[in-house]
């Protein structure tokens, strides 16, 4: 089965994907949760809460009834988005996030159209998408309608000589890989939420998938885009690239939905590899596998996939820790597509040897390879079994790594004493002059599940902003980075942003809260 | 000689380039510009004129009396830039555009604090690097202070892990080659105007260099930015790449002074290439060789340098037209600097070969490589010989290039008709989704030069508007091409940037008229 072959995850508050693939945790992981003093609990999802509403009389006159939707079941459907608070206020039927409409536009007219008159109104509105946020990304400060981009879903004309496509934003990315594959190409951009996520959100929030070393960031793939504000359309991009003024293109992607509504894109694509090939390597720790892998990315060659998994995360990955030898270690993936990988898997290979590393095989690599959307299915288990489970990621220079590294795990450590958590930690988005380091943490959940994980949150961004990394390498900010945002890019940025959102939403509509601070001037 | 080699130029109006190195045009070239009706005219830089000045007390308080000056001749140093229309203007001894005042401040606090004593003076002021604009970037609508950054000429300690360093703006690309060449590294940046311009000129103006295949082009050599304005400090890049919100590194990046002056940038540095080749290709025609370089860009591998000339510029660049075997045709001139470049110049061959080129060995790509800086330096004999001659430069997509091209010369040709031009056109900077197309035109001088060429650039914009071009791919947007480019990104986009100049520069003193219009609320 390939990335274009899998389905659309219907997503439902509480729980990740589909429900027909739960997974259930093996025995060994449970013998060794109850070592971290996990212990199981009560919560689980409840029955949507009925909370019917009366729909705005204009945008019904916009729409057309079916196409706005106060209904409880929809609402819920709605709300909030897939980080471990989200799914444990989700389980226990917090509705605090509940939009108050929610709107399925069919076009990019009727988003101009539905903003325009939610700026009129003075109504909050949030763009969904695959509303797969993990940063609190679909919650805004006040009552909202919630715009379902899911009817924006054209895939245009393949321009086959400049390889582009222009991508609504409700494409799903696995509706956008099938449509291409039709024609021989691919976008190339799996990120772990690919199952649900679409290409409005990968945009919106500047996205980055596991096959960034060879396809880059979909930030990168973007040449295009349109934007849907109250005050109008922008429409960027008519060459790859240009020295007509700063490439502003970079300022509506990353904005969340506070500078407007991406609702479309034109992307880069590719030729579909014919052929591809994932192994795995052993080296002796994280530093030696780190030298390795930041050989690759600044000699080359690059595979497509490169992860470097440290030695708690590749311990607990391996269900045998006898793939390892037996030994202690860390374990590097590399993934190879395209055509004639051969060549570069053979140069590849020599760097990886010539740092230090021991092949293991394609064995580990297949088992990453079809392990790889697995991990979020993991999580609900865990949580019914009374574990806290979360993830956060930074990046930051390559000299940096090490100590950033270490500041987070100790902080995670240190702020969760009470109940000492397992920290896990990988790598997996490169580039010549630095790398992402993501972090997995378990622990046992204490009574106060969710702030017991913020103040974990909170000590782990303190010692990222401290060790000079930033606050997201592909998560974005949402709500719950926003003030760490604000301090590391600081006050006169943030300002020049408040701004921005002043000409387009000068009623501040758009995703008040989410992104950026509420400005002194923002309500006029 | 290498790039590193090469001596700092110190510019005068009116003239390019080190006046010990003035090039001569050939006899046959001068027998070919008589066909084009060119007839020797009598313009010569006069002597600078002698207006001096008075200091403001408050910037001679705050750097010093050596470091503000008013005489005449640094005054009229620091004149507008190297257009054809401002070479005009400077031999005709206009000082139209000649500030007030000079000053040289010596640290990015010096800047902040002029930057701060000029708001409040409401007095504006100009950044000044390597002063070689050539869209008028350094003549704001109203009287100025020009900031000449020559002693930001700080190049910082070399992060050898991650292969960066921070450089200050006023760093000649030549001092920065010489320094990293110590260090075994190389910024690989070469943009025509090397032997003049500043690193802080390439941050402001998204410079792309001669070897952009290779290296890439100077925005993406960023990974960090330093920014002073009126209101205090900016400074952005805590990692290669972030999902913290939108890139703002690209906002200040290609600002051109409007948004604040860059005092220093953190850049990515590579290895000094220890293997150099260039050689020359022939194609049939341009749209072969098209298809060619489109090959490469998109399936690779990429050289270094990688350019075309159409059937015009192959015949007038090459002195003897048998190099070309006699037949018409087009160059493609390809170069590979790293280690190893065999196996990809093989490569590269192959696909030359198969996209229908023949070799013409290394003789061509030497060639192109020693004049590589030496193009500016013909202009002036031309124009004292009565040429009126300049260049123009756009980019698109793959699939409107043909239309592009042909739109642009149709344009030039048609209100040149009076003086025919010859207009030659090459691509020098290829991407998976499209190239630059850069012209050179030739014809003779008319009566009114300035507003003879006035007239020709802008038909040549309306046909690159309505090609679906962008105005500019690397020369940037300065006075000449800010109404064309406020056409580009529309008004909502010009707005946002109008906010953002209001947050970081509220007196609006910072490079006024350049980049953007005056917007109807910028006075207050």
């Amino acid at each position: 089965m390939t990335e274009s072959d899998l389905p659309v995850v219907q997503l439902t508050p509480g729980r990740w994907g589909d429900p027909a693939a739960t997974t259930e945790i093996p025995e060994a992981a449970l013998a060794a949760l109850k070592h971290l003093g996990v212990r199981r609990t009560a919560a689980s999802v409840p029955e949507e809460p009925a909370v019917e509403g009366s729909a705005p009389d204009v945008l019904v006159e916009l729409l057309g009834a079916d196409y706005v939707k106060v209904d409880g079941e929809t609402r819920w459907a709605h709300t909030r988005g897939y980080s471990t608070p989200d799914l444990l206020r989700s389980r226990a039927g917090d509705r605090a996030d509940m939009p108050d409409a929610v709107v399925f536009p069919g076009s990019h007219e009727d988003v101009l159209a539905v903003l325009r008159a939610c700026s009129e109104l003075r109504v909050a509105v949030v763009p969904y998408a695959g509303g797969t946020s993990v940063v609190g990304g679909l919650a805004p400060d006040r009552s909202f309608v919630a715009v379902d981009l899911r009817r924006l879903e054209q895939v245009g004309e393949i321009d086959a000589v400049s390889r582009t496509v222009r991508l609504e934003a409700g494409v799903r990315g696995t509706a956008a890989e099938a449509a291409l594959k039709e024609h021989g190409y691919t976008l190339g951009h799996f990120p772990q939420s690919y199952e649900g996520a679409s290409i409005g959100g990968y945009a919106a929030t500047r996205s980055s998938g596991q096959s960034s070393a060879g396809y880059g960031r979909f930030d990168q793939m973007v040449v295009g885009v349109t934007v849907a504000t109250p005050r109008g359309t922008i429409e960027l991009g008519r060459a790859p690239m240009s020295a007509a003024g700063p490439d502003l293109r970079q300022l509506w992607l990353g904005s969340e939905g506070a500078l407007g509504i991406i609702t479309s894109v034109v992307v880069r694509i590719r030729p579909r590899p014919v052929e591809r090939f994932f192994e795995g390597w052993r080296f002796a720790d994280f530093r030696q596998g780190l030298d390795a892998i930041r050989r690759l990315a600044q000699d080359g060659p690059l595979p497509t996939v490169l992860r470097l998994s440290d030695e708690a995360e590749t311990a607990v990955n391996l269900a045998d820790p006898e793939v390892l030898g037996g030994a202690s270690g860390v374990q590097v993936i590399v993934g190879f597509e395209g055509t004639a990988t051969a060549v570069r898997r053979a140069a590849v290979a020599e760097v990886l040897a010539d740092e230090g590393g021991e092949p293991l095989g394609e064995e580990p690599g297949e088992t990453w390879r079809k392990g790889r959307y697995r991990a979020p299915y993991l999580r609900d288990p865990l949580l019914d079994e009374g574990a806290l489970v979360e993830t956060l990621e930074t990046a930051g220079f390559w000299s940096k790594l090490p100590d950033l590294k270490a500041a987070v795990t100790d902080a995670l450590v240190e702020s969760l004493s009470g109940t000492p958590p397992l920290v896990l930690c990988h790598v997996s988005h490169v580039y010549e002059t630095g790398a992402s380091l993501y972090f997995t943490v378990v622990c046992a959940q204490a009574d106060d599940p969710v702030a017991q994980w913020r103040q974990a949150k909170t000590a782990a961004s303190t010692a990222i902003a401290a060790a000079g990394g930033t606050i997201t390498h592909h998560h974005g900010v949402g709500t719950d980075h926003r003030d760490a945002y604000a301090a590391e890019i600081g006050a006169l940025a943030i300002e020049s942003l408040q701004a921005v959102k002043r000409v387009v939403d000068p009623n501040n509509v758009l995703s008040p809260g989410i992104l950026l601070p509420e400005s002194a001037t923002a309500e006029r």
